[in-house]
C-alpha cells in the first residue's frame, strides 16, 4: 500500500476532530476511499469519516486493507505536516509510515494497535428534516446555547429552524429562518427533539473541512451532522437524542 | 421599557470590566441613561457606570425602573454578540431579555435577581489633582509597577506625574511629564498617596471604551479614574488609599 | 558603569531564552562585551552568552566588573522594553539600575546577588562536524521528535545530518541534505551522538537572535549550538550527551 497526498489537510483536520471523540479507532482502505466508522466510548455518538481515492496523486493498494490506529498519535504526527508537505501513507515493519517531504524528508512510524471489536455498521436512518447552511452560523448557535444549558432543543416549523436551550434560570433562543443561504426542507409537523451540547461542540468543528453543513433529524430520533466536499472527503456525525426523562 | 443599541459594544466591554470587580450589582434605568453604582465585596472600590439615552436608537421607558443582575451571567451573554447585531434590551416574565439580531435572531433570558441592598451612593470628592493622559501610558506604568510590587505610590509634583512601587528588593519607578499629551492640574504642594496594583490592573481594562483616562487623587485620600465618551458612555471608579501601616 | 543600548532586543531575547536553563548567574563585563557563563542545575548544560560592546551606543566602565542577578526578575524587567526605548545599565545602592527612556522615563532597581561559586570555564572542546542552517529547520526536527521521544539521536553521514528518536512504540526520522541554505561539514565517519529533547527544545529559541545556527558533535560527546550576530552577540549551549545505558 502506497498513498500520496499532495494536500494533506483534510486528513489533518479530519483526524483531529475525531481525536475529540474517539480514541481509537479502525480505519478501513479499500480502492475508493479510505474509510473510518467508530463510536465515542459511551456509545451515544458515532463518527463516519471518508477520504476519496481522487484527493490522492497516488493511491496504490493492492487489496483492502484495514488497520487500527491511536487517533491521539496520529493527530499529533499529523500536526506537525505543513501545507508545502506531501504525504505517503505506507506499511512497514508492521507499522503505519507516514512520510512528509518538503525540504526535509522527515518519516514517523506509528504502532498497528490490535482492536478486538465487531465491525460497526452506519444505522440506516430516515430523517423528515434537512437543514443547509453555513457551518458559521450553526456554530454560533450551539455556542450560544452552551452558555446557558447542556442540551439544546432542535425545533423545525414552517421554514423556521429554532434551537432553544433553557438552563436552571436563564435560557437561549436562536432563531434561523429559511433564506438563500438555508435551505430548510420539511413536512408540515412541527418536529422537535433534544441534544447534548457537549458532544455539538466537538462535532461542529466538522466546519474546518466544509463551507457547508447538512443537519437532519427527526422527533426523539438521532441527529445526523454531515460535513463533504464532492469527490474528497465526508465527515459525518450521528448523535443520540436526549430524551425528556434525561 | 423597550431600549436598542446599534452599537453594542460599550455595553459588552463595560460589564466585561466591571464584572472583574462586582459579581452582582443593580442598574437603574432612567430617561436619561442606564447607571449602575456598587462597591467591590471588599469594599475598596466603587464602579460607577453610565451608558447614556443618547447611545440607543431606541429609547423607551415608562418609569424609572431598578433591575439587579449576575452580571457573570451578562457578560457571558453579551460575549455573544458581535458588531453587526443590534441589541434590544426588555422585560419579560420578571427576566430580563436581551434579543440580538443580525443575519439571525437570538434571544437570551436572565433571571433579575433581588438584591437586599442599601442604594448606594457617590461621595462627593475632591480632588487638588487632575491628570490627563491616553490609557496606554498609564497602563503601562501600572503594569511596570506590577513587576515589583502589590502596591504603587502616585506622586505629582511641579508638573510631573510619578508612580512608584517598592518590593522586597526591586523597585520601579515611572516618570510621566506633562507634554501635548499629558496634562497635568496641581497646586504647588507635592502630593502622595498609595494604592492597591491589584485593583488598578482591573481597572485600567476602562481602556477599552475611551482613548482618554482622567486621574484624580489626593494625600492619602481615595483615587478616582474616569474612561468616557462624551454623551455616550462614562465608566469610573473610587479606589481607598492604601495608608502607611496597611 | 554606565551601559546604554538602543536596540534592547538582543539582551532581551537572550535573558528571555537563558532563564529557562538557569535561575542565578554572574554577569561579567569588561571593555569587550557583558558575559555570561553559566552551569544549569542539573549540570547537564552549560550556556555562554556575550553581548559585545560594539552594541551599545554608551559602553563606560572603569574596570572590570561582575554582577549576580536572578534572571528570572530580569526577565521580568526587560519585557517591559518596548522596541522605542533605550536602555540604560548602571550600578546604584549596591543595585543594578536599568532604566528605560522613550514618551515616559522607566526606572527599575534589581537586587545585586552573592554567588559563592567557582568562576565557570568553557570546556576546550573539538568537532568533527559542523552543521550550520535555519534555525527554522532545526527547530521544526525538534519538535517533531518530541512527538515521540526524550531524546533524539544525531547522525552524520556522507553530506547528510539526520535526527532520530524513538518512543516505546513510535519513531521519527528526520533528513536533513546538505544544500545551498544547509551547509555539513564533516569527515568521512560516521558520526552519532544522543542527547535530550528537553534541553534542546529551551535552547532552540536561541534562533530569535540569529537567522543561522551553528551545530557541532562527536560521538558520544557533548554538543554544541550556537547563534550570532557577528560583532553584536553571541548566544551559545554546549550539552552532555546522553550515552546508552541511559
Amino acid at each position: 500500500m502506497r498513498l500520496t497526498l499532495a494536500e494533506p489537510s483534510y486528513l489533518k483536520e479530519s483526524i483531529s476532530i475525531i481525536s475529540e471523540l474517539v480514541s481509537e479507532a479502525k480505519f478501513t482502505i479499500t480502492k475508493d476511499a479510505i474509510e473510518l466508522i467508530a463510536m465515542d466510548p459511551a456509545n451515544v455518538a458515532m463518527v463516519v469519516f471518508k477520504l476519496f481515492s481522487s484527493c490522492f496523486t497516488e493511491y496504490d493498494i493492492k487489496e483492502d486493507t484495514s488497520i487500527a490506529i491511536n487517533l491521539g498519535n496520529l493527530k499529533q504526527v499529523l500536526r506537525r505536516v505543513t501545507a508545502n508537505d506531501m504525504l505517503t501513507l505506507e506499511l512497514e515493519k508492521n507499522k503505519l509510515k507516514l512520510e512528509f517531504t518538503g525540504s526535509t524528508k522527515r518519516t514517523f512510524h506509528l504502532p498497528i494497535l490490535e482492536i478486538e471489536e465487531k465491525e460497526q455498521k452506519v444505522p440506516e436512518l430516515t430523517f423528515p428534516v434537512t437543514i443547509t447552511c453555513s457551518p458559521s452560523v450553526f456554530t454560533s448557535a450551539i455556542e450560544d446555547a452552551d452558555i446557558v444549558a447542556e442540551s439544546v432543543t432542535f425545533v423545525v416549523e414552517k421554514g423556521k429552524f429554532m434551537i432553544n436551550a433553557s438552563g436552571d434560570l436563564s435560557d437561549a433562543a436562536i432563531e434561523i429562518p429559511a433564506s438563500d443561504s438555508v435551505k430548510i426542507e420539511t413536512g408540515e409537523e412541527v418536529i422537535k427533539s433534544k441534544y447534548s451540547i457537549e458532544y455539538l461542540k466537538k462535532m461542529v468543528a466538522g466546519s474546518k473541512i466544509s463551507n457547508e453543513v447538512s443537519i437532519q433529524f427527526n422527533k426523539d430520533y438521532p441527529l445526523k451532522l454531515s460535513f463533504k466536499e464532492v469527490d474528497k472527503v465526508l465527515l459525518s456525525f450521528i448523535l443520540a437524542p436526549r430524551v425528556e426523562n434525561d
